[in-house]
């Protein structure tokens, strides 16, 4: 089965979103480069340093399947329906949103995130199960299911907001030394998860 | 003056000490590796990597004042009087510990943190001051005295304990793009506070 990977862009002090869930302070360097980095879709086009490329072409083309929770669905409008990977979305809530699911997009909805998971490896086959949620990489670390960890590491200190790793149980975890990518405004770090 | 430097180890989720104050997980770099690198005291002597020599020698060498916490001093029992880095030492606390002020040890202690700072700036002249508590940085750098940040990752996530920038209240805090070293078991971050 191809690897679970729970990849994020993280403030210095541990946060993944701002207290009113903005992003604007940690998402720059999706933005700040002349390289340009096409999504599945036209509608998404990034401009990255060199540097950035070298992390996010890979991430973009190698997910066979997304996981995400219902605010992250929510906030981004379910992506309009095509997440910037391409690939199929597999959302953990308790309820479908109204109008929802779609014929004309590879969205699907669970209420377990196990289920989940098993759903979207299978989609996923040998690609990689892209998880971008802090509670669901939180449940899936102390189950013991996740792989990696790609941690985005933005040079700002946020001091409060949505934490990337707060709610988790089991610990100590222990991870690799990391594959480290130095961009411009960012410093992308891959660590395996050790068990 | 010299730079006022906050450096610490600190896991991925951002904790620079278990909920038990140890700090095992997060210290074994400074012995891990095949240099030794000795502290100002025969008591000290590091044996850390190629790479984290290259962090930890000038770190040393470069430290002209320290401030710290009353809690980090009892733990360490005061470096029985002298720090590894071999310079005084500035305790910040409400109250002065029995059996100190010592004559054998540079060690004074001030109730108000930017008294403190004020000192050991004055101490340290052209040199480095470090700072090695939490609390103390985060008031640094809400006071905007702060000028560079060393976190020194460790691959871990602690799940709780001591947050290194937990109580902070001025935010955003921007920095510069960091100075990477690769070490074993610690990626070691230098960060300018931009103002």
């Amino acid at each position: 089965m191809g690897r679970v990977v729970a990849a994020m862009s993280m403030s210095l002090d541990g946060f993944v979103a701002d207290e009113y869930d903005g992003v604007a302070e940690l998402f720059g360097w999706y933005q700040n480069g002349e390289v340009e980095v096409p999504g599945a879709d036209p509608r998404w086009v990034f401009h990255v340093t060199p540097a950035s490329e070298g992390y996010l072409r890979p991430a973009l083309t190698s997910a066979g399947a997304l996981i995400c929770g219902r605010r992250l669905f929510e906030n981004t409008d379910g992506w309009g329906g095509r997440h910037p990977a391409g690939c199929p979305v597999f959302v953990v809530s308790h309820s479908v949103p109204g109008g929802w699911p779609r014929e004309d997009s590879e969205t699907s909805f669970y209420t377990d995130p196990i289920a989940a998971l098993e759903a979207a490896q299978k989609t996923a086959g040998e690609r990689v199960v892209s998880v971008s949620t802090p509670t669901l990489t939180q449940q899936y670390l102390d189950a013991g299911l996740l792989d990696e960890i790609t941690v985005s590491l933005v040079p700002v200190l946020l001091g409060t907001g949505t934490s990337f790793f707060g709610d988790q149980v089991v610990a100590p975890i222990r991870l690799s030394d990391p594959r480290v990518i130095e961009g411009r405004g960012v410093t992308h770090l891959t660590y395996r998860v050790l068990r």
